[in-house]
């Protein structure tokens, strides 16, 4: 991919910014922040392993710390590379360069509220009585239900939808695809043949805090009588379902393909790793954490890391994980105990 | 979410909408339905166990049994509380007030055929020789392809799409990011390294039954040749996905993240939980259950649960299950055996 | 499904198209290719096993070997009939009928550059700097954001978001609801209570090669730095999920509900099998295979097939997973042998 080169900053500059010490010429122009594979010419690249100062070309210029300044690079000298990297990145993050108006394709009820400097794509859809706040950022195509609300500064991408009565903190980042307010799975399964399941109306709304991110193609469902809610800092990925009345505290990390079933409860900062879940009802303590494809089946004590399916103690999953591994020795340990058992029991006859 | 207040009834229509009997003024209005912890005036909250009951604050109105009711509390007095409280979010529901006619906006083929009594929604295209019954809602932003039937009263709502092919029934919902009709995922993997693996033409569609709903994000494939096919009733969660050629009885459940590989079939009232599978191929009986997580690789007989990857009874599996989690306890307990019996060896020597 | 005939072929013409001899008139009219038990006049069913040909009709015509025509049926006589049958797909499969140019209601950036041969459907957005290449097809509401690039003949369906620097190569098609160039989910939680999780900005893009194919409601992330790559000829079903710095070797497999972490490395041919998985940096060799519901944790070395969580040699994970099945039975055989050790050892006293 061919990108403009939309940035250009100096090395002054770049120290200013992440905190360091120019080494060589302070007005060097830098246009683009590369792995040390790609450095070339007018580029810099963070190194904080030995083994990548290696795959560094000679032109580009380096983010590291003094010992890996041999005398001929040039750059920015650093202590924490890690933190430098992350701060650099957003350096040269092209800001989102959108104006603000409404664009003449888009459609806004009359009762809806749209902040001047707030900006509304193409194609978008507001409903009547939905609150559109301080430079809020509705790209193309953007559906924004009945009595919404979306706070300051915050994004919405693409092909998003919230549905009616969905409010949105500040600063929250929506993904493409993520579907707010859907109804909840509200189901009452059919007792006898030829009888239909119940649908069970969804009269809630969703909650969504400050500082949120929200992935593709993820789902929020709304509340059955009160509002399932997402604290503020809460980060979630793609592919993840929230269902109905679920609360989820400040700060938790919610990693692709979760579930989590009607009303379970997470406490702040849990940690629900890739393709985790947990059955509906289910509390999970503050600073918890579920592990890669395990699925919790009951509480979870705040601090503690539980896997498998059903999800316990980790440390305990991991030692019957292990001899599950070992069955075919165990197995074959078991009959050669056995044979020697029944020889004994013979030669006692 | 600061709801506005679209909603006003009197106890009287509530007694007679849900069938109970007014305990206080039938006069009294009632403006929203609401979980007891947020009771308040003119609010009514329905009730079945005691411990609820503590939670109300005074000024609310209760629907629930007569021994809840204390001579002070107003509302409705009910048999069963839980009926109750499904009828009367139906009541509350805001139905969709959508008018009729078609968006200047939505594009229609002049093929097409859509009901007087229909709305189709900004921006969303219809192609040729597709036909919309009587009073169908097409929320904005919804695709519908070429040779499409959406049948009387169903509502699909933002950003879903129709490919192609697709029939749905009466009285369907269809939620946003819903993609019906896409090509199933027919893939002759290559043989040899360097080939290229080799699509197979999709030339089957989608029919869909009445009464079925289509959770958020989920998707279901056209088929190769036949159609694939929900029967009516079929209730149908977020992040499912159906693949081609799959056949599904009437009134099954498939809560979120379930997948049906190609050309599974399923009985009548089958309930796959939640992120439940089954292999290609695989028949499961009216009325059986695969539990949540679990993956049925084999036919199952009607009426049968079965749980676990691969799954099987769910009783057998739930007794290997519990001796997994044991498995640190037998293996030392299989150690001790060797101690003893190789002490009992070499006794005897 | 009641589909238009909008294809008419005579058995002359399947036979050319796929290589057979004719058995009666070649100038019969075929409009349909359809399973044996919808066989009916103009239409042909293609059959490899002996029991389907039962199920056919009297007036259909027939593919299939010679021992299956005796002498009254007609149709084409192929020495490969599975083979056959794919081909025939292509020939009925109608061929994208759209015309070229920008739909009036689409909105194109004045520094994009579209083919005057490609076709920009209703409702599509294509963002600054962006190349659409010959032949392409747009479908309506697809969104193209800046930057990107697409390559000559590739697809892209309704509702699926390109966000910025994504290169898409020749003949891709792109299905509904598919989200690519997401940010990638680079998250450093919080070290403390009360401390908000920092994203780290994702300012890489991402590069899809030519033959790939995209399902629905998949979403592929764009690189931290560098680009995510997906190789020429991969084929990735629904609800897939590739995070970001993520590299694709060319012609591999993605079944349904599959996920990779970041940064996962897959060679050439891999098959992932549906709802498997790989942890982020596991490097997966050229056509080695992780089966269904199965997860990678360390590198698979190529041609090898791994199953079960954590991934293993699938023979070895078989044997584990049999005798896990046969827990009770090992357990009752281990509480019998802690009698006989008892009693033996109680005689010895």
């Amino acid at each position: 991919v061919k990108k403009v080169p939309d940035v250009s900053v100096t090395l002054r500059q770049i120290a200013d910014y992440i905190g360091g010490t120019v080494v060589g010429d302070p007005e060097h122009e830098v246009h683009a922040v590369v792995s040390p594979e790609k450095s070339a010419k007018n580029t810099v690249s963070v190194i904080w392993e030995e083994r990548e100062l290696g795959k560094m070309g000679g032109e580009g210029f380096l983010v590291g710390p003094p010992s890996f300044f041999n005398g001929q690079r040039e750059g920015v000298l650093v202590s924490d590379p890690r933190e430098a990297f992350v701060k650099l990145l957003f350096l040269f993050k092209s800001p989102n360069k959108r104006g603000k108006g409404v664009h003449p394709t888009a459609l806004v009820a009359e009762t809806a509220r749209i902040s001047p400097s707030a900006f509304i794509g193409p194609f978008c859809v507001v409903e009547d009585n939905s609150v559109i706040h301080d430079h809020v950022v509705l790209e193309a195509h953007v559906y924004i239900g009945a009595n919404c609300e979306v706070g300051a500064h915050s994004v919405i991408e693409p092909m998003a939808v919230l549905f009616s009565d969905v409010l949105v903190g500040e600063r929250t980042l929506i993904h493409s695809g993520a579907v707010i307010g859907c109804d909840g799975f509200g189901i009452i399964p059919s007792r006898c043949p030829k009888e239909r399941p119940v649908k069970i109306p969804q009269v809630g709304g969703v909650v969504i805090g400050d500082d949120v991110e929200v992935g593709a193609c993820s789902t929020i469902d709304r509340g059955t009588l009160d509002n399932t809610y997402i604290g503020a800092g809460v980060k979630i990925d793609d592919h993840v379902h929230v269902a109905h009345n679920v609360r989820i505290g400040e700060n938790c990390i919610l990693v692709a393909m979760t579930g989590l079933a009607g009303s379970t409860e997470l406490g702040e900062g849990v940690i629900m790793a890739a393709r985790s879940g947990a059955k509906d009802h289910v509390k999970i303590g503050d600073r918890a954490q579920v592990a890669a494809m395990s699925g919790a089946v009951k509480d979870v004590a705040p601090g503690v890391v539980v896997s498998g399916f059903p999800a316990r103690d980790h440390k305990e999953h991991f030692k019957a994980q292990a001899l599950y591994l070992r069955l075919p020795e165990i197995f074959s340990r078991l009959r050669e105990l056995e044979k020697k058992t029944k020889s004994l029991e013979e030669e006692k006859e």
